[in-house]
Order: structure tokens, then sequence, then C-alpha cells
């Protein structure tokens, strides 16, 4: 059996991680550790070269081009022998009995009011010192040109070494072989590069619950993410990774792995699951390894604390976090840098933008705080929304595109501050559409025939009051919204302001989802299912979160009861489906289409108006036209009904 | 022998050339003949399919967390048992029988008053709705806890499904798959992806006079420079490249490889040689290839004219023109966007910069051009200098940020104008120092030692004066320069104007460069050697070009004489020794290191000061300090006296 937390408080070995050092401090004691170093080197055929730095200077063992040469097709001739040349008086030039083609060397000079027919490419004979095109002279018949206009010394020619000379410095140690650089090399005849060799990074996952994607989940288990993930940013960053895989808590097998990974790569990246007891198996077996052992177990970063660094025999061996995202952010802020500077790669020229800060996000105090954005175009610039779903969320790290961070020493990033965002990928591609607000299954179906189209769409869900909140202040195009006007007992229309207008979308009906069979609900209508579910003290609910429009039917629905499950307050209707498919809950309130899809009983409770604020200033942009198209098609009709939505009477 | 430019011109393949269309004209018959039409797709296992792109739409398969799932070590209980707990009065909960390990399913429901321990990421068992972390409790010795802060509800648990739910479209067709990609399909368990598979491009290059890399350069012959550079630039947009190398214009062979390179791939693209015949021979095949054939040959594009795109049983064949630049721009400007759309790929998002252009840049009426530019950092943003070696260039390409385009309607950009700089790479990583203006093999020595220090410097060569320009501009940190101003009988402090300030280089010794053994010159003073260059009509001599400081001594020298090579003007050192060198003249002007390493004899005729006005405004800035720093050490001075330069008095 799993220790238990309690104890494993107080193991002796946790005693390194309260030592919590600064971000810097955790990377300066790192760095100290490996460098200085020397890059590992490898030859390699150019056309394998790609993406490698070079290890070397190379200096140009040719001239390029090794001879003058003519860039057009025509005659090579003295431009002092046609300087007075015109129309009405045209030079009359000898041909030398040769052509030069191309890969022909010249044979003959070029004399005194002579032209030697020469080719696009071909060596420039000596004794001429200009090229006149073929399309300016005249043969005659006695073997001679005549040529109607001069030509300046040195027109159409490119002078041996004018390119790249003999000797110079073509590229230098460091620089990134791209294709660009392969031209020159090989423009030198330049075949085999010395190049900084790709780093060997041995990758595992630890933990009793990790399974391989592929596999069949086990209750209680999850998908190792962070070895495909880590495995990959390897990858990205120049690394060749090897994925050893995940392995449980026992201590002898790891240390067994980890001694042969350490053997046979230039570096060795743990991840642990998220069991603290996994993170103390390896960190006792990090710290036999080799000298230094560990030099940081704790770093003031959030996500991303638990980080532990270690250089063992020279080569260093690093514990990510277990969360995906923790182990993301500490991987691109501190591992990278290691990584790119031992294997001869210049520092990553990471892209940054300034954007503006729509809402106030708190910080802890004394950790550097990593906070992940989108990012959204408004007509004063660009708008960073924090994408919050939580260290844990995969998905909070693949739909942002950057992070900012909030310095150790504040507690909160105000309202309406400039950030600057550091971008995931290097450059921005603001969408076509935004969209901002209450999400929909039925979203997505629309969504998806505008990607079809070509066109890139950002949906975030926010809610509805959030979602007409981005709208008034013009941060979106488009908001969902699904919210019931008591006083006039009707939806939406009463809730849009000045700027914006509405555009009707679909029915979707709420009820109340449970488990095929449940004899509380079988059968039942909406009102004898709730009375059924408040009298037994078994049944439990699952409820939504505060704002959204679900939250307020329900607890319009409850009154005053607050039966058990009521805390739990997930985000979707997605979440409240699987809380009762999964029997953590025995009831809750979700759209048809959703409850539908989990195979679950669903007793209708009222018809929402899911519609559309638009946001009347941007309603000519090409996609919110394209969006409103696709919104009348008979495609998205149908597939509408087919997911279990109706149409606006 | 190969027939002669004159000949070729009345040739009646060439009438389709004649019909140049506009760029997108050509761009759009091109779509046209290949579009619409099926992506080709593969499956791949996660790890493989890192860079490509995803062939459908990709449904969550299961919910992630799986489960709600704790997020800190500690206690599931219920939020209401403890809601009223305080220092003065805590709560107690009697500990349920079980510790909620990973991957350890719950048996047991927290009931009223109770807590089960729980690990961060284990499964929430029923009943509870928040964790309470490890450090808020206290253990009593009756297998209870104490509690002594309330928590909110859901507190520390992501609840199933709020990361990723079942359902829901998790990535879009199209999408290219990173890491973060790659974490969001393990995460779901996913580990293989229906992608697009990598277009299959055969590249080959045809010239008679082409020698591959590695190879010995023939008499007349050059390095296929292009066959590298497209393979490198087809992998690079996500192709797989198969280079089948050079042929020559044998017509039978030439067909035979193009029918078996189309039969077995994707996409053909031939870069000609730079001779016409070559093309000839090729255009000819392709119109034998399949139907539509040719659908744009000639294409009103500078460089790039002679591009020429067919579609042969409905695969793409292209032969790009020879030069490498005019290759690379055409490939980029028209081959890219096709290549991708037929391999799935979203089009490139290839990141644009304003800048300012410094100097007018002359352009063709008619044709759409392109210029390639370097970027420098000045106080009011960005400029663009022309990297101005030509078409034929392939360190112009190499060395460019990205290029502008002048409209086929405009004459010319003028100077001060704003243009929008397409860059090669998508990020500019503006250089940390940047030198302007003459340009010296010394110079090499230094900025070798600043690059292996880490710093990134950008030198262009424009000439003495055109350094002075750019350094009152502010448009560089340093220039070098070396300048005799007659009155004064001194070097370079003279030119200099208000801002900037003098900083000692080195002295080079210019002096006549010939062939050793030459009866005309060996032996001789600098007198002596050019009276007896100017009494041979027989003696050619090679020039520098305008606005170098080498000319102005030069043209000093010779008086009103113009002997035969005088108008050959190339624009550097080590190119006037090349040329003496290959005896394409007998002698030059050049100094004293370049002559010594091509080998040649040398005639001293004056040691000029080799300087570096500096803007005093960045003096301060590391990598100037750095650059002072370096020209002092004793490396550097060792360095220059070996390669023949010599220290100021």
């Amino acid at each position: 059996m799993a220790r238990s937390p309690v104890s494993s408080r107080q193991d002796p070995d946790q005693e390194q991680f309260l030592t919590v050092l600064s971000r810097d401090e955790a990377l300066a004691r790192f760095e100290a550790a490996l460098f200085p170093r020397a890059v590992p080197t490898e030859e390699r055929m150019l056309a394998d070269a790609l993406g490698l730095a070079l290890a070397d200077d190379v200096k140009a063992p040719i001239d390029v081009p090794p001879f003058d040469r003519s860039n057009v097709d025509g005659f090579a001739v003295r431009a002092a022998d046609i300087a007075t040349a015109s129309e009405a008086l045209p030079a009359r030039l000898l041909l030398n009995r040769e052509t030069i083609a191309c890969g022909v060397a010249p044979q003959l000079p070029v004399l005194a009011a002579t032209a030697t027919s020469i080719a696009t490419g071909g060596p420039v004979p000596r004794g001429a010192d200009a090229i006149i095109m073929v399309e300016h002279t005249q043969p005659t018949e006695d073997d001679a040109i005549e040529v109607r206009r001069g030509a300046s010394p040195g027109q159409f020619i490119s002078h041996a070494g004018s390119d790249i000379a003999r000797g110079e410095v073509l590229l230098r140690a460091g620089t990134v072989i791209g294709s660009r650089e392969i031209g020159m090399l090989a423009a030198c005849g330049i075949a085999l590069a010395t190049v900084a060799r790709k780093l060997r990074v041995a990758v595992l996952s630890t933990g009793d619950e990790l399974v391989q994607p592929g596999h069949l989940l086990r209750p209680a288990g999850i998908y190792d993410a962070n070895g495909a993930i880590v495995s990959a940013a390897v990858t990205e960053n120049g690394g060749e990774a090897t994925f050893l895989g995940a392995f449980a808590d026992d201590e002898a097998t790891l240390e067994a792995v980890m001694r042969e990974a350490l053997a046979t790569h230039d570096m060795l990246i743990l991840s642990g699951g998220t069991s603290k007891g996994a993170g103390d198996v390896s960190h006792r077996i990090v710290n036999r390894l080799g000298a230094p052992g560990i030099v940081a177990h704790g770093v003031a970063l959030k996500p991303g604390k638990p980080l532990c660094l270690a250089v063992c025999g020279g080569k260093p061996v690093v514990v990510l976090p277990g969360f995906p995202t923790s182990a993301m952010f500490t991987f691109h802020d501190m591992i990278v840098p290691v990584l790119r500077r031992m294997a001869g790669l210049p520092p990553r020229t990471e892209a940054q933008v300034a954007a503006s800060i729509p809402l106030r996000i708190p910080s802890e105090l004394g950790r550097t705080e990593f906070v992940m954005v989108s990012l959204v175009e408004a007509e004063q610039g660009l708008v960073a929304y924090p994408t919050g779903k939580g260290s844990g969320a995969i998905t909070s790290f693949a739909q942002a595109d950057g992070f900012i961070s909030i310095e150790a020493l504040a507690d909160n990033m105000p309202a309406g501050s400039e950030a600057a965002v550091t971008l995931f990928t290097p450059h921005v591609r603001v969408p076509d559409l935004v969209v901002i607000g209450s999400n929909c299954t039925g979203l997505d179906l629309v969504v998806g025939a505008l990607f079809r189209a070509g066109l890139t769409v950002r949906s975030i869900a926010v809610g509805s009051l959030g979602g007409l909140a981005a709208a008034k202040r013009g941060e979106c195009d488009i908001a969902p919204i699904h919210l019931f006007d008591a006083k006039t007992q009707s939806y939406n229309a009463p809730f849009l302001s000045a700027g914006l207008e509405l555009v009707e979308g679909w029915r979707r009906m709420q009820g109340i989802a449970y488990r095929p069979g449940d004899a509380r609900f079988e059968g039942s209508d909406a009102e004898e299912a709730l009375r059924a579910a408040l009298a037994d003290p078994d049944c439990m609910m699952v409820n939504r979160n505060q704002g959204s429009g679900t939250r307020i039917l329900i607890d319009r629905l409850l009154g005053p009861a607050r039966p058990d499950g009521y805390w739990n307050q997930p985000r979707s209707h997605n979440a409240v489906a699987a809380a009762v498919a999964q029997n953590r809950a025995d009831w809750g309130v979700t759209i048809a289409p959703v409850a539908r899809s989990a195979g679950l009983g669903f007793i209708p409770l009222t018809e929402e108006h899911y519609d559309f604020a638009l946001v009347s200033a941007r309603k000519e942009r090409p996609a919110v036209q394209a969006f409103l198209a696709a919104l009348a098609t008979p495609e998205i009709h149908a597939a509408l009904e087919r997911a279990g939505f109706s149409r606006p009477n």
C-alpha cells in the first residue's frame, strides 16, 4: 500500500525541498555545475545538416563565382569598342571563332574590335570587359555583329570572387544551418560540415498511475502526457529524444533504468507522475548517480515549484513537476537554455509582443508566476486573456498563444496593465474570428465549417456575462449568450447594450440528466424528479460554476435547498454529464445533446435560446460575414438538428 | 559544340517564353490546374507526427482528467463540515480507513464528518467536495484529524472533463502538430494520428557546367548549389526531398530520369543550369510528360522571369531559374504555397516588419521586383539596406533578413519610403553590433572574437563613404573607414563630423599584386612596375569599384591613363587578387594580406590607416564596448600581425 501523505511529510528526504531557491539562483547553480564544457561534434553531409549548428567557422575554399561570369546570353566585348555605337553609326565587331557555352573554357582572347559569343553562365574571355545582350546585336553575313548601343564596362559580368571570396569567413561557428546556409556551402563545393551533434536526451516518466497512450485506461489511471510532450519539446529544441516509458515507484528498477539512460545519453529528464511518492524515489536515486548531485530542488516558480535540477558525473539530470503545464513552463524556462547551450545552439529567440490585460490577475507573492494567455486583437492593440483552467490543464497550454510572468514581488497584475507576452511560437497569427462567451457543443459545428473554409477561429469560453463584457470592450466579434430575463420573460435581447445586435442562434433543451434505470428519476417529469432527489439524503447532485447561465437555472430550480454535491461546480455541460455517468453524482442539469451523447437519461426542463451578440462595428469583417452565412446554411441546420438542437420558431 | 545563343534565339520553342504572364496570373493558372485535390494521408505514431498536419478533426475519446482529481496532498472532505472551523474551534473529522494514492480507486464514500487521506493526482471519493492540504490539518491519536480553517467547495479539485471533455473537438484538421498538440493527444490516450503525409518532391539540376559539392571543380565548371538549396527548402516547408543529382543536356537521359521521378514522386522540381540550352531541353521534355503540360513559362518577376510551371498528369513540374537567388525567390513566392496546400499544411505565416529605405532603389517597370535587404535598428525604427550583390549572388540571399517587393508599376522605391519587409525567418534578431563601411579581412578577426563571445555582428560592406553616411544617420554603431585627405595629408580624422569619434584600427599595406615570375613586375619598385605595365599594351589591369578607398588610390596612381582592364571593377580586395591569380588580369591593387594569401607577388604602394568612426551616442552599448575591448587584446594584435596587418605607431 502506498504511504500516506501524512507520513511522507515527516520524511527527512523532504527537507531539501524546503530550501526553495529563486529562479535565477537555481538556474545559476545549474549552469555553474555544467559549464564551461566542450560541444560534441560530428561530420554530416549537407543534406543531413539542416537545423544543426556549425561547430567551427567555415572559410570559403574557392572564389564564387570561380571565374568572371556572363549573366546573359550575348557577346563578350570590349566596352571601349562600342562606346560611340548608335542606331545611326553601329559598331562592327568581328566574331572570334569560338562560342562559350556553360562549362566551356574560353581559348581565345577578345582583342580590340572583336566579340565572342557567350551563354549565360559562361566564363568571360580575357580581354573582354562587358557583355552585350544578344537582343541588342545584329549578325552580319561575314561572321561579324553590328552593335547599336554602348555598354558600360563590367556590364552583365559577375566578377570572380564577387559573391564569395576565397579565404573569407563564410559562416561562423554556432550558425544554425538553414537552406540558405546550405546554398552557400554548396556553392563553395563543401559537401561535409562539422556540426554540433544533436544532444541525446533520455526521457522517462514516473508514477504508478500512468498508462501509455494507446493502452486501455484502468480505473484511477491517467494517460502519460508528459513523456510524449517532453520528448517532442526536446526535438523541437534541436535535441534527439529517446522516450524510455513510464515506470512505477519501484526503486531498484527505476535506478537501473536511470543509470543505463545516463550512461548512454547526454541528459536525463524525468517527469514525475503527480504522486509525491514517485518524486521521493527519483530524488533519492538522483543523489546516488554522481557528483555533485542535486543543485536545486524547489524553485520559486508558479507553476513549477517541485522542479529538481541535478548534475551527475557532468551530465544534467532533471526531474520536472508532474502536471503537464508545470512540466512545460519549467522545461521552457529552465531546461531549454541549458540544452541549447550544451548543443552549441544559439539561445532561442523568443518573440515577445506587448498586450494589455483586460482583467486583474491575482498572483502569489514570493514566486515568479507564469500565466498563460490567448491573444485577441482589439482596436487599441492586442489584449491578453488568461486561459484559466489551472496548472493541471493540458488544454490551457495548447490553446494559449504565450504567457506573461508576474514577478515574485507582485501579488497581482492589475486590469489595464501592459504586459510582455512571450510567445510559444515565434509569431502570433491573430485569428480571423474571435468568439468569447458561453460555449455550446453546437458552436463546434459552426466553427468547424469555418475552419474547413480556411478561417481561423478563436473561441474562448467565459460564460454569457463575460462574453457580453468582452463584446462591449470590442475584444471579440461575437459573444454567444443564453441569458434569461425574468422581468420580460425573454432571452438575451434585454441584455444587449448600444453597439451590439442580436443574431438568432438555436434552441437547446436544458434538463436533468441521470443514469438510465435510476428509479428516482426514470419516468418522472421535472417536478417529480426534483422532489425525489431532494427527498433522498444519499442522492447527490452536481452543480455548475457561478456565472454560467445553467447555474442561474439550477438556483431557480432548487430555491433554498442545498443538497449534497451542490458545491461541486464544474465549468461545462460535458463535465456535468461525466460526473453523473461516472457515478460521482446522481443528477445534474445539462443540455440534451450532451446528456444524450453521454448515454444518460434526460428530463427536459426548459428550452434555452442560445443566440449571438454581434459587435455592430465588426459586422462587415469577412470572417463575421462567413459566420453569419454558415449559420444560415441548410448543412449547419441539419447538423444542429442531428446533434439535438432545434431552430428558432 | 553547344549552339550559339544567336541560333537558339530563333528556336520556335522559345515562343512560349515570350508570353510573359503577371505573377498573379501565372500562380492562378498553376493552382487552377492542380486544385481541388485530395490530400494524401497516413497514420503515424505521435512521436513521428511532429511537424505534420492533422488530416481530420480529432474528438476527445475520454474526459481529461478522467475523474475528479485532487491537486494537492491532503484530505478529501465535505466543505460544509468545516465551514465554521477556526483556530479556536477546530473541526474534527474521522478518518476513513483508506488512503487514496495515485492510481488507486477509492472504495469508501466520504460521509458527513469524515475525511479520506488523498495524494496529489488521486481520484476524489464520492461525497467529498473539497480537499484540504495536509499542512492545514493536525492528526489526532484516535484516527481523526483536526482542521482549523474552512475550505470553499471544489477547493483543490480538478473536475472530470474540466480540462478536456469527451466528445469535444480537440484539434481540427490542418492543425500542425507541435509538442503542445502532442500533449493534448497523449492526455486523451491517442497514440496514432491520421496526418497529411509529407509530399514527396524529386529535385534535379540540369546544366553541363554543374559539379556536385565534394568533387573537384573543372575549368569553367561551377558547383551545383541549387540542388542542395532547393532540397533543403523543400524540407523546411514540410516536404520530403529526393535529390537526384545534376544532369547534362542529354535529352534522352534527362527524359528517362524525369519520367521515373514523376512516377515515384508527388512533384518534380528542376533547376536549370544557367545555360539556355539546358533550359530548352527540359521544357521540351516537360511538354511531353502529360497534360495539360506547361501552364506558364515566363513570369513578370525580377529576378525569376524564366520560371516555368507545368502540371503533367495531375502532378506539378517546375523549372526554376538557374541563378540560386532567382530560384529561391520564385520557389518561396510561387512554389511553396502550392506545395503546402497539396500537403494539407496551412499557409506559411510569413512575418512582415515595417522598415524605412535609406537609399533610392531603382526597379524595372512591368515586373514585380524582389530586393533583398538587411535590417538594422536606428533610433526611428528599422532600416532596410539592400544587399546589393545582384541576382546571381548566393551570399545576398544568405545574408539578407528578408526582401521587399516593388510592384510592377513602379520604376523605383524612393529613399525614405516605408516598406514591408517579408522575413526569410519568422523573426528578426536585430544584431548586437552593426558595422557598416569599408570591409577588411582584418575585421573578420575582430568580429570572429565577438561572435565566439556570443555576440551577433552584422557587417555590411558599402565602402568608407557609405559607412560614414550610415553612421551619421545613426544606422550603425561603427563605420570602418580608410579615407585619405590630400589637403591635410592624413587619414580618416578630417572626415569625421559631429557625433562621431575616431578609434584607431590598424595599418594595411596597399600595393600592386602580380603573378610571381612576371618579369614586368618582379624585382621592381612601384614606379618601375607601373611604367612597365603601361608600356605593354598586352598588360591587363583589374580595377576596383568606384567609391572604394582603393579606387581613389588607383586613380591617383594612373593619372589620365586608362589601360586595358580599367573597366573591370570588382568590389573586393579578394576579387582583385583572384583576377590576377587566375590570369584574367596581370596586375591590380590590393592589400598585402590578401595578395599573400592568394600566393601573388606584391609591390608596396602606401600604408593605409584602417580606423573606425564610432557613433558617440552608441558608445556605451555593451556590444560596442566589447568591440573596443577586443580591439585592445594582445590576442587580436597577434592575429592581425600574423595576417599581415600592422599596428598604429
